[in-house]
């Protein structure tokens, strides 16, 4: 028989897309009940003033690109500190379980028998076209939506893009700002030049930034306009619902006019 | 010159998908300084009780299949409310611009020069299978998803269903529980029979409630099990991380023992 004073729980938490208030009440209660947060990059850091003074704080600062702490490594210290401490809250940009690894984490720990649970967060791919009042869906101009990252691991464009630029649905794209050239080729050459596509970046922060224009322009727009990643590419005739999306196109009348 | 006393806006909100404390905080503190809550079907009513007492509170009751109020309607009484008390949330469940009509809404009250302005929701295409511990991608199974309604407005089966059931996403059906068979039949005429596929009813309730199977078994199961909507399906090969899919197969594999 094994006896211990702490009991052991995890619960991932997702944190939303950037705005500190976009994070659940239910998140946010688990966080002032934490024993330990382990906290990614991207996290607004005042969600850290809820948790006790008392926890412990881990930056694990997993970022695109920037490794600088292995999923492994991740999964073991939730583990480590949850039989030494008690309650681990994982705080993870977005939802946990929208491309964020969530899943593993909770496998991994149900591995160790601690009761992990997942509370879901506001994924970006929904509130950064949102953030820009642009709805994913729109009767007459898209029915469904299609989300995808732009690579696979080895860097290369996924094939689910290919198949996704020739389909009808909004596509939404996540970790693809570097792909962004890439991406506006792939669609000119299954005919889709004039397709409307919209990057958005840190959406839902004071920061946020937005460029609206065409698989033909958006690669100048976003160069001219210096916007980077972290970044949401939104392609699809939703985006002409866009207000600037109908300011452009205007102003490129007059040009010519 | 027009001059009121009351400042009139316009705030939508994302309820979430469900269990009432997965509103995310902005949205909780909009409702403590709402004039005026127009709230739909399949909320949560404890999120009534953070509304000032003296505010107006109004049933729109939407639900599929049974209008008991016009979108036009409300919109009406959203620009109505608003001139004549002040701060109208609309509490809409998951998140408003996901199939929600949130961005009419916003469309209509900016007709009529009215700051409106939209909070983002939990949506449950994604929290509904994470709910159950599924995730929408996973390494080696699925890499991207694609979220669809089953029916146009005609309640014909939607045309983007089609080319989904030829791809490789996860698939994530809103609003189709309705047309199951014809689903699975879809999936069938497209090689899929064995392709996992999961409903959830309820979810992140109390009452959740899901099935488990392949595009072959579902309906039967969900039949058994007397699964109704609101729900959602999710048809892909990440169905088959959760639990009850390997217990599924391994009663199977017990029986033809």
């Amino acid at each position: 028989m094994y006896i211990s004073s702490v009991t052991p729980k995890i619960t991932l938490v997702g944190a939303g897309p950037g705005d500190a208030e976009l994070i659940t009440l239910k998140g946010w209660r688990a966080l002032q009940q934490a024993d330990v947060v382990l906290y990614d990059a991207l996290i607004d850091k005042s969600l850290l003033d809820v948790v006790p003074a008392s926890a412990v704080k881990v930056f694990t600062g997993k970022r695109a690109g920037a490794h600088s702490m292995t999923q492994e490594h991740i999964n073991l210290l939730m583990v480590q500190y949850a039989l030494s401490h008690g309650h681990v809250v994982r705080l993870k940009g977005g939802d946990p379980f929208v491309f964020g690894r969530g899943h593993e984490e909770l496998e991994f720990a149900a591995n160790f028998n601690i009761p992990a649970t997942v509370i879901p967060g506001v994924s970006s791919c929904i509130a950064a076209p949102e953030s820009q009042q642009v709805p994913l869906t729109s009767r007459g101009l898209s029915r469904s939506f299609w989300v995808l990252t732009a690579t696979t691991c080895n860097g290369e464009l996924a094939d689910d893009l290919r198949l996704a630029a020739q389909s009808t649905a909004t596509l939404v794209i996540l970790m693809g700002i570097e792909k962004l050239s890439e991406i506006a080729r792939l669609l000119a050459a299954n005919g889709k030049s004039d397709l409307p596509v919209m990057v958005v970046q840190n959406a839902t922060l004071p920061n946020e930034r937005c460029a609206v224009g065409t698989a033909e322009t958006i690669v100048e727009l976003v160069r001219e306009r210096g916007i980077g990643s972290p970044g949401v590419i939104v392609a699809g005739e939703v985006v002409r619902l866009h207000r600037e999306f109908l300011e452009e196109v205007h102003e490129q009348v007059a040009a010519y006019a």
